[in-house]
């Protein structure tokens, strides 16, 4: 049996668009032969569809979508919709549909629904009560959705779940697993998805096709590579990372299985070379790609799903000769080409003139659009419009603010005129201490490199220039050290810690969320630490009124961070200094 | 037996003050002759904790308030707090402590945890396993948390519920019934607490002590009314709204329930006249408050302690001479007197002289201390820098925008210069159909009437100049047809369906969540329906930027309100139109 794995790139809400791309790729899967095609979690609808699930009608067109869908099939299919029982109260499924000759056969609901980080499906759905496989042809299938296989031994205890669907599931004994899965991409978790199938396989000593979402949905990139694992946990087949995708796998029964339903299904790569070569490796070599490459690739797909899906074309960064601009210009490029971006510098007195060379060089070496609008003129009729109400003040970063507003202002306006959606610039680093000014270098619809510490914003920086066989970020751009250039000879280090020490002490308070005593224990200074953590905490009204940002860490400021603002908890760094490392 | 109710306003995260504010209320009591003090949810740790939950030293800091207050409290107590058991996994529950004598007699955890709307309890806790009354001298008591004594029916249904915690305690006899709340504040909340809870004691045979909190965190506001109901449902005893309080009753074990364990306790209203005459009606009247009164006192309170919470004494508002920026400045001088609010007025050459003449007379009436920034220098300013880039192009919304972002940018550096909070002036109307601009008029700290339709803000008006007993807002201002002023002759009328119409929709729309063909049934016109619902979808993005706001309505923008942007899922509105209110 020849099964399609249709790794398709849905837009949240857009059903009638979804449905037809899931029709086309099954047009092509029965054209090339396949029986069967598997399409991610809620293809119907998009994920993550959000508040969207609480209205009548957004539930009821995707009931439309779907028998739409059964009814033009050309081959059977498993798809991902929202299931709805009016039973006692109206209750929701994250579900998958096992689709036969123009019929539903068989419903699967989700049973562990994730409900921590970016994830509230409790919020919305109520869990499986039953599992059974389905019979197709010649072979029995076990159905699940995404999380329903993250149930090794301490994930399990870490969620505190209390079933485990793939146990339910073995028990009734299919002959083939297939995930339904919609994974938002973070660095390294394509191996923590593999591993994890590996482990499943072997344990239930069956093969599994387990198929991703792709693409952009506002803050979460789904990164693909859809995979196929035989019952010995050897990696069978791998579809794109951050691409559509659409490749085969042959599933076989084997004579024994015929003759005891206990026995399992044998997947073999498909033969189909028309639409794409199936890899075949059975190791993890498929998997072995470097964070800072998948790190570009899901901020392109990131920026450029986010931007078609809100209907820009164009895109304009303020360029201000330093870093963080040239990789967000950069990226841009990469995601809707250099004829649809514009950079607009916008120097100050405190502009160094190098600043404004790499800015313009930067724009040149990407080929793209670019303008000056020196903000002197603005400063001083700020100055003029609050001298008296400023009087016997002394100037502070009241005036550093200013600047950085008058910019965003322009940046806006540049998109209001002629319609670029503006993007942001600002890293992880600076969001998290707050180095940064709310309504001036925070403005923009999607703040493209927001969940990336700056000495990452580093590593992409010299990635792009050796990718790009020269340097399209200029080398005086990556080489001098970071500046606001606010003021007169302003340098990010004389308010902020090195980046390499703020960025360690960042990654374990943030994402691996230790204690202030343990991130000293790590070997950082006690005084370094508090100052950092309290930054960090007591930025979280400018956090709560930025940009949308794209999310490739474990843990991101955004929808997955929920911590009030109007709040006085404050840990205390009270370890004395190990060995430190600064 | 006396008990005491003790609504206190915690802050969140702010866990040795929340211990000192209970001692504090514990010895009153106990010098009151109180034998038990109840204080609310999560006192320990304040309502709502978010993700500070995920920090397990905020967990322990927990822990350690909880035994700091067991050990010097003067009488027994109830409170909230969140417990842990190091299982299989770390499980946090929403639990409520009974202290006697220095130790922790009982632990109750919290079994319905709601995940809904700005509720997001799974994401953080496990729900109780177990339901055992207390035994507390001679009275058998049953204690529960907020959730989980919605158990009616039809909530249960909807929600999905599938145990109803009361009952389970109900079987174990207990005599008297105590929970303790975080219940926000909603117009006309207290009432369907009021049944909720009238309902419960009478089903259940039961007196029941009610303890909710009082007080702003973030977006939400408690407003206290914690009461005593009897068996039959009849109120006994109400504290203050919006207002910390310390009331009691008598629960008194009859002669038939020593000799039955089956028979309730007597509740009758405390005789301590020190502290607080106890209220006793019996009747709903206590609750019979207008919806126009409540909502200012919520908004007064949200106010005042979002800005203390978060360390502001000041607040500095835009003064447009508008009916918003005069019903914000009105709320303000309450939250934190009026030698605390500072009004800028901001005119263009587009303002009308009336609109500086209302803001100045506002701002004398008020008592505050006013300035008036003109802002065209700064639009000339833009002008000319931005010449250059917009060459060719016609005058269009860009303008309007950089007036409103001259002065957002304005007011931050006043905030910035002189530590004020800049508060926003925006309504529910204009954030819903994006009728604002960002990084404009949608600066602030705290969106103090974002969830206020605009009809509701000339209710706020009136009713503050009828209690004032003059024109506190200029009557101008009230009568004015609202304008942004933002081009000459500007009336929001010319862009926007009028305001009861539109308010009518957002209102159908948003709070009761009507398909668009039940909106148009309500007598709306077809294509004005559409297009208000096509303008609420389409400024998803502006809302995700937006300030926070204060809550009052029963589906507010901000954290209970999670739409994607990217998004294209779109509601028709197809019936033809019946009997059109316009």
């Amino acid at each position: 049996m020849k099964i399609a794995l249709g790794q398709i790139n849905t837009t949240v809400g857009d059903i009638a668009g979804n449905i037809d791309r899931m029709l086309d790729f099954a047009n092509r899967a029965g054209k090339a032969g396949a029986d069967l095609i598997v399409f991610p979690e809620l293809a119907v609808t998009g994920y993550p569809p959000l508040d969207l699930l609480l209205k009548d009608s957004f539930i009821q067109a995707n009931l439309d979508g779907l028998h739409r869908l059964k009814e033009k099939l050309p081959i059977p299919a498993i798809v991902g919709f929202v299931d709805v029982n009016h039973g006692k109260g109206k209750h929701l499924y994250n579900a998958c549909a096992f689709i036969e000759g123009g019929v539903i056969r068989a419903v699967q609901h989700k049973t562990l629904l994730p409900t921590y980080d970016v994830f509230d499906e409790d919020r919305y759905f109520q869990p499986a009560s039953q599992h059974a496989p389905v019979q197709f042809k010649e072979i029995n299938i076990g159905l699940s959705i995404c999380e329903d296989i993250w149930t090794r031994g301490d994930i399990l205890e870490k969620l505190s779940y209390q079933v485990d669907p793939l146990q339910l599931l073995s028990e009734k004994k299919p002959q083939l697993l297939i995930n339904i899965s919609a994974s938002p991409f973070g660095v390294g978790k394509e191996h923590i998805r593999f591993e994890l199938v590996k482990e499943q396989t072997r344990r239930h000593k069956l093969p599994m096709i387990y198929v991703n979402s792709v693409g952009g949905n506002d803050q979460l990139i789904f990164d693909g590579r859809s995979f196929v694992m035989n019952e010995r946990g050897e990696l069978v087949c791998l579809a794109k990372a951050f691409e559509e995708d659409l490749v085969y796998v042959e599933a076989e029964q084997s004579a024994a299985a015929k003759a005891s339903r206990e026995v399992e299904a044998k997947i073999a790569p498909g033969k189909a070379k028309k639409e794409r070569t199936v890899k075949l490796s059975g190791t993890l070599a498929e998997f072995s790609s470097d964070r800072t490459v998948n790190t570009l690739s899901a901020l392109v797909l990131g920026t450029r799903d986010y931007m078609g899906k809100c209907g820009f074309k164009r895109a304009v960064i303020g360029l201000s000769g330093g870093i963080d601009s040239a990789v967000t210009a950069a990226i841009a490029v990469k995601a809707v080409g250099k004829e649809n971006v514009m950079g607009i510098a916008m120097p100050s007195p405190f502009s160094s003139k190098h600043s404004i060379d790499d800015a313009r060089k930067l724009a040149e070496s990407l080929g793209i659009e670019f303008h000056i609008v020196p903000i002197e003129p603005a400063m001083k009729a700020y100055e003029t419009m609050l001298a008296p109400l400023f009087a016997g003040r002394e100037p502070d970063v009241t005036e550093e603010n200013i600047q950085a507003r008058i910019r965003g202002a322009i940046l806006m306006a540049a998109s209001n005129k002629m319609g670029h959606l503006v993007l942001a610039t600002g890293n992880k680093s600076e969001l998290a201490v707050g180095y940064c000014t709310l309504y001036g270098d925070m403005c923009g619809g999607l703040a493209v490199i927001s969940d990336l510490p700056k000495m990452m914003v580093y590593d992409l920086a010299r990635y792009i220039n050796e990718e790009a066989g020269k340097p399209v970020i200029p080398v005086s751009t990556i080489d001098k050290p970071p500046s606001a250039e606010l003021r007169p000879n302003q340098l990010d280090q004389d308010s902020l810690p090195p980046y390499v020490i703020l960025d360690g002490i960042l990654n374990a308070y943030v994402e691996q969320r230790r204690k202030p005593d343990e991130i000293i224990r790590l070997g950082y200074r006690p005084e370094v630490v508090q100052d950092v953590i309290n930054r960090i905490d007591r930025n979280e009204y400018k956090r709560k009124q930025a940009a949308p940002g794209l999310k490739v860490s474990s843990r991101a400021f955004g929808m997955g961070w929920r911590m009030p603002i109007a709040q006085r908890f404050q840990e205390k760094a009270t370890a004395p200094a190990g060995s430190p490392l600064k």
